[in-house]
C-alpha cells in the first residue's frame, strides 16, 4: 500500500531562511513555491536527487510556514517549535488506501482526497491512531 | 549529497505494539530487529514496497523504543511523546557529505560514521543548526 516515503513535512517560522539554510549545507534547490490558503501554510519544495529516470522520481523536503498563529502549522510551531510535521507517504491509489485504512479504524482528517502540492492528491490520517504522527498519503498526477 | 529518503524514526513507548499496528494498519513487515546499546535503543526496521528492482532500493519505517529513561529517545518520549524522532538521508560518501556540511558550520553529533541499522554507516547531525530537526545521514553497506 506504501510505496515509499515522498516527503518530509518541516515546519519553521521563516521560510525564506529555512529554504537559504537548506540550500546552503545540502546543495539543494526549490523546484516548487506553493501556498495553500486552505491549509493555511507557505511551502517550498526542495527535491532530493533521486535516482535519475527511475520509475519512482525523486523524495521530496517540504518546507512548511504558517500563513498565521491560528492555522495548523502556526499551531504545531506555538506548541512544539520548529521540526518535523509530518510525513507523506507515496501510495498508486489514494481512494482505495484511504477506504482500506479507514476500514481498519484510523481516524480520518481527510475522508477524501484533496489538492495537494504540485498537482498531488492528498490526505491526512491522524495523528492520535499513528503513535502521534500526522500521516500524508500522497498520489502523484498523473498515475 | 542528499540521494533521498533513508527512513524516518519514529519513537514509541511500546516497541511491539507499534509494530503490530503498523503492519495491521498498513501491511507492512519488519525486515530487521536490532539493539543498540550505544544508542539506547531496541528498534525495528518496517520495509516499504519501493519500485522491485529499482537502484534505490526501499526505504523504510524506523520504529525506536527506548532501553531506558536516560536514554536519547527515553529523553524524547518523556519531553515530547510519541513521534517523528528523526529523518534519515540516503548519501553515497559519509565521509565526504560529513566534511562538506561540516566545513558549512553545522555541529556533527557524531564527527565519524558509527555502524547503524542493517550495517549501514550513519552519523547524526544537530537539530539546532537545522531548524530542529534530528538529521541523519546514511551510507548503506557495500558502497
Amino acid at each position: 500500500m506504501l510505496e515509499r516515503i515522498d516527503h518530509v513535512g518541516i515546519a519553521c517560522h521563516d521560510l525564506a531562511a529555512t529554504i537559504a539554510r537548506y540550500e546552503s549545507i545540502f546543495g539543494l534547490s526549490v523546484a516548487s513555491r506553493e501556498i495553500h490558503e486552505d491549509q493555511g501554510v507557505r511551502e517550498a519544495m526542495l527535491r532530493l536527487e533521486g535516482e535519475a529516470g527511475g520509475p519512482g522520481g525523486a523524495s521530496w523536503i517540504q518546507l512548511l510556514e504558517a500563513l498565521g498563529p491560528d492555522t495548523p502549522v502556526g499551531r504545531f510551531l506555538a506548541r512544539r517549535g520548529e521540526g518535523i510535521h509530518h510525513i507523506g507517504y507515496r501510495v498508486t491509489n489514494i481512494t482505495a488506501a484511504l477506504g482500506a485504512i479507514g476500514a481498519r479504524g484510523v481516524r480520518l482528517i481527510d475522508e477524501r482526497p484533496r489538492h495537494g502540492s504540485m498537482g498531488a492528491s492528498i490526505a491526512f490520517l491522524h495523528p492520535a491512531d499513528l503513535g502521534g504522527v500526522l500521516t500524508e498519503l500522497v498520489q502523484p498526477p498523473g498515475r
